[in-house]
């Protein structure tokens, strides 16, 4: 991609409504365009980062047997009523709307109801289980507050995966495994490091559910957490019954906040009791469908993987992430090697974004920096009489002059 | 895929308040479920034509330059305000909401108002013109009745690119070059024989625009269609004037219904008038953006695909929609050679929905036609003894034995 062809530009500052780092700096850069608080648009840029996360989690959910589908927004009231979350008191998010006809539509916050409804189109016998569809949908939350940025959102990207299994075990089975895909998502997406499994209130039909939690300056949660021993408590259950039972103790726990990055939880018949979800196991006996769920919430991990890594002069973009893998920039006349590079490493393999604009190489370098990109690779007339090229790595790494083979060895 | 491991199941009937046939048919197949009038989910099958779809569709809008972006279905209601579109007796679409504080919002029923604002931040010179962004994104429209399936929704993919231009000629240029590109579109998604581009009404700055009509019986637009000449002409132009300035005359036309499935619209200033979306022309002036709309419906198309291409067994997908191009069916015990076969075809390319269910095959054999994939391919212990397999194209061709070589020389 041509800068030039690129609409956005890069912005001298953010609306002085937006108060979260990650959206000023996506907006900064053009990644983002802040609709009002809770609700951005996605620009090019921005777009390309959300596809790439969205594609690393769709890999790892087909990997342990996913089959992906596209639910609803708009909800008509009646199977909500059922399950008892229709009422603004207990589900406190909804937005709703009307028909034409004056009959009150939501729009559609998370999916149980809906898809528990949809599967008894689809589940009657044992044989027809276990099932495993998800999907990337968009979800809408009515949040009171929504400061920040593209962490709360009441517009915003959901990957959820709902699980119908036959037994416990095959549920707990399940929940193992998916527990470990989440574990690979967060290791490509770059935040395995910082990332744990953390101890959460399970509800009725589990003694715990797990948070995915990153640890992050600008979190809004607080976990505690044994880092040798790789375990990691929610505040609602970090009591001294579950401490014993984890075999920690206080004074070895070290408080930090964290951003929630997905969930996996055991609905058991939460749901499939109220919608009457059944199967007739092996032996002709009636049995209600053992659910769970399990969230990644893209677009909050664009912007946390925004602020985590940003330093001072901008956004820093993992690899697996980043939009282009290289920034290229152009000084001086030397528009036909430049096209010709640009090509090369494209042939290569690299996805590249030339900075192809007629501007002063400090504003170049200062957009490089601010976007975000992986590796700057420059080129002006002085590298080439040298047969050289320079690479700068963004992430804090050296400078260095390289010919175009051994530039191509290290990043295509 | 295998079916066993698809969710969904073909099933005898459709709801009975369903009265669209494409939906009854999607629904029946397992390509989508009925969440309310005009709101459907999409289910594994169905999920992938709308990707087939939305990915032709994209091809050909980057290739005339356009750019992605995904805006916001909230909206908040000062920029349509300023347009003259808030009001539901303007706009007679509209779901509104309401925010926790009590403000009112809306749910985009298109985006001309949204994305004239935000190019705001982008557009001042004449340098940074023209651009052609393009998003993929969800419309909601509170149609008071929707009872053609996919083609009429109240939630529904829309493809809405949107022109901005520094002069008439520029705009001018751009409007034909995408219509050439939507020519294309239709081409590839197996409608370019029976979609004609047809004269419709212009609004303030041009006299006409154009609408994209496929000949359907169940279409819900009358248009007049000179084949010859290759002039189709929507009944709200169909006027003397409008004919003689055509050099057509009203014998000569036909009459036919056909389906709207796309249309390409001048805006002139209509919105960066009021919303005073300027730039500086060469000579230091400001002008207002000449601006153009451009809209394709993915979901209407896949209705609109389905039942056109239908008969009384079920779909008929043509293959650059088709969810997979070969149904591969397996009579009695051949489990091994099936696989093996699966596994060949796969790595020739020819993407397989594999009927490994242990069914009988006249059950395999209805729902391959009701599902409607290109190609079914069978393998027994007879055909295994010829050293031979059946070919069977579902648009009416004539079944063949094959070899597994001349199989791959005909469809991979």
């Amino acid at each position: 991609m041509r800068v030039t062809h690129l609409f956005t530009k890069t912005l001298k500052n953010a609306p002085a409504d937006e108060v979260a780092k990650n959206a000023q700096l996506l907006i900064r850069a053009g990644f983002v365009y802040k609709e009002m608080a809770g609700v951005y648009a996605y620009l090019p840029l921005g777009k390309k980062v959300l596809e790439n996360i969205i594609q690393i989690i769709r890999e790892e959910m087909d990997a342990v047997g996913g089959n992906e589908i596209s639910l609803t927004a708009l909800q008509p009231s009646a199977v909500w009523e059922a399950s008892g979350r229709w009422d603004d008191s207990v589900l406190d998010v909804w937005f709703k709307t009307k028909l034409a006809n004056g009959s009150e539509l939501g729009l559609a916050p998370t999916h149980e109801e809906p898809l528990t409804k949809l599967m008894k189109s689809y589940i009657h016998s044992y044989k027809d289980l276990p099932l495993y569809p998800y999907q990337f949908q968009i979800k809408f939350r009515n949040e009171l507050r929504s400061k920040s940025g593209l962490m709360r959102g009441r517009e915003f990207w959901m990957k959820d995966l709902y699980s119908f299994s036959r037994t416990q075990e095959e549920h707990d089975a399940f929940y193992e495994k998916i527990s470990l895909a989440y574990d690979r998502v967060f290791e490509r997406l770059g935040l395995g490091d910082s990332t744990f499994k953390t101890f959460a209130s399970g509800g009725s039909f589990a003694k715990f559910s797990h948070e995915f939690q990153t640890i992050s300056e600008v979190g809004e949660d607080i976990i505690y957490l044994h880092r040798e021993k790789n375990i990691a408590i929610n505040e609602e259950v970090y009591t001294d019954e579950v401490l014993a039972e984890l075999g920690v103790s206080k004074d070895e726990l070290e408080e930090v906040k964290a951003v929630e990055v997905g969930n996996i939880f055991t609905l058991g018949t939460r749901f499939s009791d109220p919608l009457d979800l059944k199967f007739t196991d092996e032996n002709g006996e009636s049995k209600p469908v053992i659910m769970g769920s399990y969230g990644i919430g893209p677009s909050r991990l664009m912007g946390l993987i925004a602020e985590h890594f940003a330093d001072d002069k901008g956004l820093v973009w993992p690899e697996n992430v980043a939009p282009y893998k290289a920034y290229l920039v152009s000084i001086g006349n030397v528009a036909e090697q430049a096209n010709e590079l640009y090509e090369k490493l494209q042939a290569a393999g690299v996805t590249v974004l030339f900075d192809d604009r007629d501007e002063r190489p400090g504003a170049k370098f200062a957009d490089a920096e601010l976007i975000g990109l992986p590796y700057r690779v420059t080129i002006s007339e002085r590298l080439i009489g040298d047969g050289k090229l320079e690479f700068t790595p963004r992430n804090g790494g050296e400078t260095e002059l390289l010919t175009l083979d051994e530039l191509l060895a290290k990043i295509a």
